[in-house]
């Protein structure tokens, strides 16, 4: 289980994070349903699309879909800061993708949400620690995926 | 804007937190596609029902709906540590809310879930900051959204 | 594949269809997501919710969960008539379910969606053929499933 | 209200219908919570896609946002026929929209579900009525949408 943790920063060597500094860059519609009464994204729908953009991410650079590979990845830890309201005009937004750590068992993924090409509309993190199928006890991080952890990392 | 957090602890007072923690309590049910393929419950589905569980609490314990108020809670910042897989027998699932901290324009809420009596199977948070409608900028949390806050006050 | 459908009529024996008219019935909350930018919810929600009831009440009424029983109910054909608007302060919402045929693969269902006493606000239907679990073939409805389909059989 | 309906064939002029068959196409990435424990798309979420289809083309193709336009398109009926199992390695899917209908208040769709260069893995209707935003009465469907959909008309 993660121990602690600081918020994701916004800023990087000093500057303002932009979408150039995520490896891993993709562009996803908004669905009508994401936009809740406030006419602006709901605060879940990051986690929505966070979810697959690892995924999937996980899904192509290992060529393997994530319930193939030899241990699961279990999540024990989110959080996200909401920096600016997402509007429907806004699809699709681009997600951006980097790996902040990478420890025995567990990969920690940051992700940047960008509507243009300025500071992140919000900011958020996403820990997998990697478990045995049945026993689910941590297990390392499985080579294929530590190697394309290590091709994003920050 | 949130400056900085530490991850929701699961304990209290030196002990671990229980239902009974939370002077609000909901028994919520799992809808069949917040099971994902690995057979738990997903971890986006934690905000959709914290984030039901919190608006719907200021719709009853303020007698109006949240977008009826004069000002607009926001949400800045969101956050789960996932403890115990939710199973899908696990339906209906059982969540506490209590307010941990009031702020001028701000109120910090944490949630709990639970699928027994026993300790949480995951704990997160969940930031409000009320703003203007129009203008978007914070103003005070209104009056009677206030008093319902200290009511369930840790 | 289902062959040929009438849309769900919301007339019973020449009167309008109730509640009452549905032997299992089941409070479900509305997801504050579900409620889109009209105010009202969200036309996919219904399915979501049916998708719910038609499951879990597989689950009970069996005491297996879907995936435990021999074959696999395959969902071949659904549609649904809105009649009126549900609001978020129609939550909970009532939801009934009836059989309205059994073949030797298929089940035909019939749920209503009721915010008070009378007319429904929405009727829809559900039709699960069931399939080996390999072949994806049509193979006879389950035993334990087709006696629980015949007790609430319109 | 729709009246009567007969479900979508997947022939036209005689042989199967395909992806060209449609006017309006788009690619839709699936989401991982779409994926039920079956391991297939689930069958609610094709709905979420047709909705975020008919918004984005309503918006598109008319310059204005959905809740922008004088009347506000009111979903009646939806019905969705699934032909072909939608796994999680089809991502993304083609979506086709072409127009059946076109009536004084109501536009009926057809939204096929394609995940190669074959036959549609499903087959939906949608149907608007355009209704003043204040009494939900039927109004005229607004010119610049009807114009939009003679445009995409089978």
């Amino acid at each position: 289980m993660t121990s602690s943790s600081t918020p994701p920063s916004t800023q990087t060597d000093g500057r303002e994070l932009r979408a150039g500094d995520f490896p891993h860059r993709r562009d996803m519609p908004i669905r009508w349903i994401d936009i809740d009464r406030y006419g602006h994204l709901n605060n879940a729908v990051h986690y929505l699309l966070m979810d697959t953009l690892i995924n999937d991410w996980v899904a192509s650079s290992t060529g393997s879909q994530p319930h193939e590979l030899p241990a699961v990845g279990l999540v024990v830890e989110t959080g996200c800061r909401y920096l600016r309201e997402i509007l429907p005009e806004h699809t699709p937004i681009t997600l951006g993708l980097r790996v902040e750590g990478i420890g025995n068992s567990s990969i920690r993924y940051q992700v940047g949400f960008f509507v243009d090409g300025g500071e992140p509309a919000a900011l958020a993190r996403f820990v997998h620690v990697y478990a045995d199928p049945e026993s689910r006890r941590p297990v390392p991080v499985p080579d294929v995926v530590r190697r394309a952890a290590e091709a994003i990392s920050a």
